[in-house]
Order: C-alpha cells, then sequence, then structure tokens
C-alpha cells in the first residue's frame, strides 16, 4: 500500500500573487495536486511544477452542497493515492469558503493536513486603498462579517454589527455587494448614524482598484457600476484614506 | 540632493518566519534599513543585506508616546537620505500595533511609502491551534479587539463584544491576557452564557504552541502560568479544535 499523502489548505491571499506566503509558495511549488478556487489570481499557477495536475474547483456563485462534497471527496482521493495535494484557496482558508469543512472532512479521513494561513482580503483590500482597520483615535476594533444571502440580516450576529457601528468600531462586509441597499436600510433602522463613512471596494490589492468613498446615506449610489466581488469598510476609519491613500500617490510618482 | 528613499511598512505575519509574504521578504532582502519591532522573529533579520543596518525599535509595555514619535522621526531621517527603509511589525502592520500612525507621518512628510499586509496573528494563531474563526453551523462573524489596559472594559466597543458573543460570533481578543480576569467578569456582567468556549494561545504558529481551553467560567484557572502575549479566542468555534487540531497530529506523524 503506498503512504498516505498530505493535504495542504493554503491561503492564497487578497488577489496580488505577492502576497501569498513563503509557506504557501512551497506547498504550492512542491505540489502533485493544486486544487484551486475560482477567485485566486492564475499567475499563481505558473509557481507549480509543470507535471502537476491542475484542477479549478472554482464554484459560481449559487453552486449547492454537493460540489463542496466532490472537492471534498477529490482531495481525499488523490491524497489516498499517495500525492501531496495544495488545495489553493482565496484569501485566507479558515475565513469564510468553507475551509473549516474541508479540514473537518481530512480530519474524519485519517488525511494528514496542515493549514497555511493567508492574508485575509478583509484586512488587506482596506490597507491597499489607504483604510487601516484599528487606529487609537478611531477604532479599537474591528468585525468581519458575511453579506451573503444566506445570511439574514436581521441576525443577532447582525444586530451586534449594527451595535459595533453605532460604537465606533469598524464592519467589513464580505460578499455583500449585491445586497449592499439591504444592509444600508438595515444598520439605518437600527440607528446607526447615516453620516458614517463607507467604503467600497473593487478588484483590490491591485493597481486598477476601484474604490467608492461616501456615507451610509448616499453610498449605494456612489457604488452604482461597480464589479463584484466588492468589499464594504464601514467606520470612521474610511476617513484616513485622504491622507494615507499611498498606491494612488505610489503610482503618480512612477508616471512622472 | 539626493532622490528621496522610500519606507515599506511590512507585516511580518504572526510568529512562523515562513509565514511572511513573498512581497515582505523582498523588501526585506532589498532594505538598506531594517527597523523592526520586538515581537517578530529574529530569524527574518538574517534575510536582511549583511551591510543594512538593523535597528530594533521595539517598545517595553508601557513606553510613552515620545518612543513611537521617535520610530517616526528615524524612518523619516532614513528615507530622507535616499535610503530603502523596511519597517518590519509584528503580524499586520494596520491591526492595532500604530501602523496607521507611522503611515500618517510619512504621508504628511511627503515620504514616499507602501503597505505590505502581513497575515494577522488575530486569525493564523487560532488556525493553527485548530480554530476556524468562521464556519456555517458556528460563526457567521468574527470581531477582534485590543485588550490593552488603555482600553476600558465598559466602552461601547467591548459593549459590542458582548452582544457578539451573545449572538454566537466570535471574539479575538489580542493583548488582553494580563486583564483575562476583568474580561471575562465584563462578559458575564453583560449576559454572556458562563458555558460559551474560550481557547487562549501563546507562542502560537510554533510546534510549541501551549493552548488551553475551557469556558467563559473556568477559563481564568485554566490560564495560569501562561506566557504573554497569547491570543483569546470566544465563542462555539472553540469546540472544532477537538477534530482538526492537526499540528499536534502532524508533530505526532513526524515522531512515528
Amino acid at each position: 500500500m503506498k503512504p498516505l499523502g498530505s493535504v495542504y489548505l493554503v491561503g492564497a491571499g487578497p488577489g496580488n500573487p505577492d502576497l501569498i506566503t513563503v509557506r504557501g509558495l512551497t506547498c504550492l511549488r512542491e505540489a502533485d495536486v493544486v486544487m484551486h478556487d475560482r477567485l485566486i489570481d492564475l499567475h499563481l499557477l505558473e509557481e507549480a511544477r509543470p507535471e502537476a495536475e491542475i484542477i479549478n474547483v472554482g464554484k459560481e456563485p449559487g453552486d449547492d452542497t454537493l460540489r463542496q462534497e466532490h472537492i471534498q471527496w477529490l482531495m481525499i482521493e488523490r491524497a489516498r493515492e499517495g500525492k501531496s495535494v495544495c488545495r489553493l484557496k482565496g484569501g485566507d482558508p479558515f475565513v469564510f469558503g468553507r475551509g473549516a469543512e474541508e479540514a473537518f472532512a481530512l480530519a474524519e479521513a485519517g488525511i494528514p493536513f496542515e493549514i497555511v494561513p493567508g492574508v485575509s482580503s478583509a484586512i488587506a483590500v482596506p490597507a491597499y486603498a489607504g483604510i487601516p482597520l484599528t487606529h487609537r483615535r478611531h477604532a479599537h476594533s474591528f468585525m468581519v462579517i458575511t453579506g451573503s444571502r444566506t445570511h439574514d440580516l436581521q441576525s443577532p450576529e447582525w444586530l451586534a454589527a449594527s451595535a459595533l457601528v453605532k460604537a465606533g468600531g469598524t464592519v467589513i462586509v464580505l460578499m455583500g455587494l449585491s445586497r449592499l441597499g439591504a444592509i444600508v436600510a438595515q444598520l439605518l433602522s437600527e440607528g446607526c448614524d447615516p453620516a458614517t463613512p463607507v467604503a467600497l471596494i473593487s478588484r483590490g490589492t491591485y493597481l486598477i482598484q476601484d474604490c467608492r468613498t461616501g456615507t451610509l446615506a448616499d453610498i449605494e449610489k456612489k457604488g452604482e457600476g461597480l464589479r463584484s466581488p466588492a468589499i464594504i469598510v464601514i467606520g470612521t476609519v474610511v476617513s484616513l484614506r485622504n491622507t494615507i491613500q499611498w498606491m494612488e500617490v505610489a503610482e503618480k510618482l512612477d508616471l512622472e
């Protein structure tokens, strides 16, 4: 019997391929099999061995549970064939995206695995837009929440998000652009100040990032035409962008 | 006049030196000057050029604002001498740790700078302990808050944290170990369930990690003797560690 292979659940980072970790890149370069999500930067795949099997397991929005089970089955089968599998996931493997379920399936099947954390888009995308999540004079905390349709906007977790916005903390919403209107309406109905600064960031961590800023009162209008996926940042830290939007400055210096 | 140098505010990651990003490592390797925090893994400094100037600007707890201003002054002075400065900060530069203030000072001084995001210890340390921050059946959100003495436990942000614990989300407290008793007492007085699972993790992302688990009712006793700095994770996701504590398993396999 062949010895078991291993599975590496690797965070590919927030977009820009230079933001993968050194450990993640090593796992990717050594893998026999690379199973990747839809939203990773495809330049990363050039790092795989020429003979590596590359499998796109990206789910389109709306795909069902069967698909997730198939991904888990594939990882386990390849590991049982003795192969080293790099499961390349956008952002960090344990922040949304079902990384925990994949780890669970591997543990239950007795497959050795490793979690290789990644830079989360929830933190890095705002950073590229010049928005720090915390600041001594603004926010001592931040919260990351999914805005996806499967998560009820009147859930206790969303009510806690409203409480945090009112308290002056920073709230980052992932996968929420298509429900932006409903999210804003919910926060306002919970008593959040309409003047609270908001940013929407699409194509984050790339030079072509598209960042729109406004307030809870006007962000829906300002976000018109923005492409998904995008990250929503709510809180007074958004105002810091006026001073520290370093990427646009860096780009301008390069052009001169 | 010499042309201006640049400053790179680089996240060194959560501890394990392999968790720096590829971009961060490049900035470190090319720098003329490396200014590093107290808590980064010193093995990273071996990556600097032999002729690079290495400055330990680590603050001991309790150091004052003057020290922070001195750090900012140093960065600006070296950049004005035309040097490339790598400001190596633990975790992510924009999650606590005054990265935003340093960016502000650079912007106001007209020094070109780049933010290089890092893997935040708030996410990666729990991952190494087998604790995902989100899971479809547990938590759809997580919150990161500072437990440091300068942050009043009765502040509106801490009240929002209690609300999130009650709502079933995950709360991660950084720099809170020395106030663990007060934090637990505050959460309980706000009505959080004493049976809520809690983990304390010291020396995270290393094989020698020390992870203690319990509940709000008994974690203070279980944490006795644990070394600072440590991360506190509160929420039902902590129970997933029983199944997916992959690092202890990986270590056992290596020993056999």
